[in-house]
């Protein structure tokens, strides 16, 4: 059997997220079923990041085991012919043997959006979270620079989320203005469900002027959901790149 | 009566074209729907471009009469939140009483993007020509740059179009490449049905090598539709601005 390794993209508008579930669309189910008729039998895929529900992707990694010898230009076109055009293999290559998209990734980055002008141009709507008013963009980066380093982010992780550990380390972590769009941009070792999202709920508070900058810390330190604000919704999202 | 004057942006995908037509989701008949409850009777609204089907506007200019005295802000409010989220009100101001958004317009100016690398990203798909190949831009910037002037455009009217005139003006006319896209910028006096997209498909066969440069030339001097390509598709295509 070989080991392959797949960079994809996804608009999740569309996807009830990456992972498999009985009479819902996702991005895994997708992808099985174009390997389907390729390998004739069943292909298990792991993913790097396991994207929610509207949360897209530019550059997520994904592996399986083969038996096909098809080469690995002609596998990403004939599961491009199969996919919908709302998921694409960009690139597809042999890995060693052993790799696993999600167990081996070294470091994830994801990209948040915001648009703040009044009204969102229509393209762009399923790709922004629409706060239609100024947000102090520095005091946002300076809460986001505090995330940085190993640290315990329980307090940002999902309700009901059961991991072994929910400490996890942050290397970039600050906010970047472009194209009229303010962006959350982050890379860290992991992340736990939730954890983007509920960091972007608190900048935004906090660029909003409801919370201090300060407030990151606290509810860093507190360890407790209940400190941080509301979850920021999925559509901004984008895992951006993995890197082994 | 005031006379109202509205930059409008859409996305063209699940429209069946600005005009009005039983039983299709057209944006003219989203916007009167909307406007129905405000003024209480229906309002006819004119366009500057009537774009087709699958055909894009970031700065659509449309005009109509309203008795109601609502502010400019709050009907583009009101608008914005009765519309769908495709389609969205950018700007609303007062006009002259005469003024008409169709008859009015001076020059208007269109893009057509083409994504050239192998695979587009999903979120582009709906607004770019997909041609995997590397396109002799320099051959179609020269070819493009050959229309500039006012000349008799029917050879890239649409079949069975029956205007009173075929000259037009075009203004300017180049090829630029942006963010891994190549995208024919044209302003115009005014254009014939189709008349981008045809320019387009001539455009792409001069960069493909299947046509010279200079037959650009020899199609819009033989006045005949049959000389030209075949059509662009319509999702590369954006109205971009209309100047008054």
């Amino acid at each position: 059997m070989r080991t392959l390794k797949l960079t994809i993209a996804y608009d999740g508008t569309a996807f009830a997220g990456w992972q498999m579930q009985a009479n819902q669309r996702t991005v895994q189910g997708a992808l099985e079923e174009a390997l389907l008729p390729i390998e004739g039998t069943r292909v298990v895929v792991h993913a790097a990041g396991r994207t929610d529900a509207g949360v897209h992707a530019a550059g997520q990694v994904i592996s399986f085991s083969l038996a096909s010898q098809i080469p690995c230009d002609a596998l990403a076109r004939a599961l491009n012919v199969r996919l919908d055009q709302d998921v694409r293999v960009m690139h597809a290559e042999d890995a060693p043997e052993t790799f696993n998209a999600r167990f081996d990734a070294r470091t994830k980055t994801y990209h948040y959006a915001i648009y703040q002008a009044s009204v969102v141009p229509p393209p762009l709507r399923h790709f922004v979270w629409h706060i239609p008013r100024a947000l102090d963009v520095a005091a946002m980066n300076e809460a986001a620079a505090a995330l940085v380093g190993e640290h315990d982010f329980a307090a940002f992780r999902a309700a009901g989320g059961d991991v072994v550990t929910t400490r996890r380390e942050i290397l970039a972590s600050h906010m970047v203005s472009r194209d009229g769009q303010v962006v959350y941009e982050v890379t860290g070792t992991g992340f736990l469900r939730h954890m983007v999202r509920n960091i972007v709920g608190t900048l935004v508070d906090i660029g909003r002027g409801r919370r201090p900058v300060e407030d990151m810390i606290r509810v860093l330190l507190s360890g407790d959901r209940a400190h941080a604000s509301a979850t920021a919704p999925p559509q901004g999202l984008t895992l951006v790149r993995v890197d082994y």
